[in-house]
């Protein structure tokens, strides 16, 4: 299908292509493979049927995919696609080779302007890679960084966290940065007016931690009223799940470490559960009657719910969706990059960069 | 009471002298007080008749504390201390003051030999700083480390994690320390004959990490048939629980962050399954039912079984319990400290550190 088609199919219906969300899928390089994403993306299209869909991939799989949809029939444009990067492509060899894959189209259709968001199973590096080289870091950001939600007891019932993993270094600047768009992150997937921050430590008290992490704390205290969040100061990670913060920062190196640790627990527990119910009579009785609350519990904690790692820093949005996710996660992801297209969240980060940035030079002009 | 008073009442018993461990208390500091500590012996000495405990703190205190405990009768002598070191004070505060507080002279009665180990409640910051200057670094030891125990899918129940938070900084030299410090420990506290060893990384491709963290593996790798364990790789944080490894080796500050991590989100889902577990009539039945199962699961992963940092690489043994610790997570900071001191760990250790050092140093002399 051509570029043109794709114009002829959009222009069918022109009352409702003004409210139109579109979105970019690289269908490649997931575990459960493309029938998945088909599934994940009837599941959104039958919660927000202004979404239409640029699914980039092998085209034959992606055609026999679809063959017998009819709900995403007129809502899908296949992008065939010559190649595919693999999970086992370091970010180096991927870039060199990445040139017509699944997921460099995908990214050039956000970077044209068709789609508002681009969704990928793959590779993280590669992808990273690709999008830094393609869409190019936003004016201010040295190093971009993945944020995640992470499920807390905060009413929104989720924290922000990051960087996910972008990057294993952060200086302090990088830091801010982070403070920065997490928080506006935090204002466009949750809600949050004036979203509460706070750096990742060792402990609460301000001596704790090396000289990096002090210089990251004045200098995102110094931004906080330009940001338009609330600095809190040192958070732990027993802090992640709390509800006396909003966005967590911290390194990549750390917040990976903390992420899959988070997630490492919460299987314990599930297995360990299971196994309770299963030990006995007595606790098979007790699973049938406390069923549906169960099930309420395990969908709160549920990963697919909270899949997608925002791409923050870049200029535009690209969600990594977790590799295993399957049609929940899937649609999950789309859920959220709607949520953010919707809002028009890729120029209102550019925006608050900008402004942060700025009221921190100010600030570093001032007390020099 | 004096020295003379203890070798006197020691001497009372003269046929089980030569078997006794002694346990030497810190007992101020804990946030439950004296009398979770009192209980926690009384526990203790009911699954270990062999144990002395020599206790250390505020005289009056302590006596008003044992007044009544027969149980504990001729096993406790208690040591009049004149001040205590505050959860609040700085590290080098607590130094310059630390003199004939119930902290030093805690550490000061495994410094003479007078018992096998140092248990205390107070301040981590303190305890390690005060350990490091009377006990002194072990040889080839540049950085203690923290331990701790990891609830896992392990037979064993436990994986071992270190640096736990005593130094925010790591070199590759000091992660090499952990592993084989690290593996001895497991060795003796979980009695795991030759340890699985990873490193914690973001991934476990080589290429993951940062430049000291590569160089650390290669010498991990290198150290470890003479250090006596398998050098399994990078592992990651969703690795901590897992049955694949069992020592992970990290620095303070994410070992730290990781394991608070941990632990908030397993309050969260304990606090959640609560939740659910009341939501509902029928739930509330349910949990009748399940009430054996559950509490077999709230066993498993409670904190309080697990209680008990040992710092390695000292000239003696010391455990830091968490500060909140009831009678029970007393008790198994004092059954840890036991099963330590029976299979000599502190010697056993420090032959391993240096030998471990020399094959390193050798390994090192050899390649260039």
């Amino acid at each position: 299908m051509s570029a043109d088609a794709n114009r002829i199919e959009r222009s069918a219906d022109p009352s409702s292509l003004a409210d139109d969300v579109v979105v970019a899928i690289d269908a490649m390089g997931g575990d459960k493979g493309v029938g998945a994403v088909v599934e994940g993306m009837q599941l959104s299209l039958e919660q927000n049927p202004r979404l239409r869909f640029l699914l980039h991939g092998d085209g034959d799989s992606l055609s026999g995919a679809l063959r017998n949809d009819r709900a995403l029939s007129g809502r899908v444009e296949i992008r065939h696609s010559d190649s595919v990067i693999t999970m086992n492509d370091k970010p180096s060899k991927a870039l060199r080779s990445a040139q017509g894959s699944s997921m460099w189209n995908a990214i050039e259709s956000v970077r044209s302007g068709e789609s508002s968001v681009v969704i990928s199973c793959g590779n993280t590096g590669a992808l990273m890679a690709l999008a830094m080289l393609r869409l190019r870091r936003a004016p201010g950001v040295d190093r971009p960084a993945i944020a995640v939600l992470w499920p807390s007891l905060n009413r929104s019932g989720y924290n922000v966290m990051l960087d996910a993993g972008a990057d294993v270094r952060a200086q302090a600047d990088d830091l801010l940065n982070y403070a920065v768009m997490g928080a506006s992150y935090a204002r466009h997937a949750l809600g949050i007016a004036r979203p509460r921050v706070g750096l990742l430590n060792v402990g609460t008290e301000e001596h704790k931690g090396g000289s990096e992490l002090h210089d990251a704390a004045r200098r995102i205290a110094s931004a906080a009223p330009a940001g338009d969040f609330e600095y809190i100061g040192y958070v732990e990670g027993s802090d992640m799940a709390s509800s006396r913060v909003d966005v967590v920062v911290t390194d990549g190196f750390t917040g990976n470490v903390a992420l899959k640790t988070g997630e490492g627990t919460a299987q314990l527990i599930r297995n360990l559960l299971e196994e309770a119910f299963r030990y006995s009579i007595l606790s098979r009785i007790g699973a049938l009657f406390a069923y549906t609350s169960f099930r309420r519990l395990q969908k709160r904690i549920d990963p697919r719910r909270v899949n997608g790692g925002v791409f923050l820093g870049l200029n535009g949005t690209v969600i990594k969706s977790h590799g295993s996710a399957d049609a929940t996660g899937i649609s999950a992801a789309i859920g959220l990059g709607c949520t953010l297209a919707e809002g028009g969240f890729a120029e209102r980060l550019a925006a608050r960069i900008a402004l942060g940035g700025s009221a921190a030079a100010r600030q570093e002009a001032q007390s020099s």
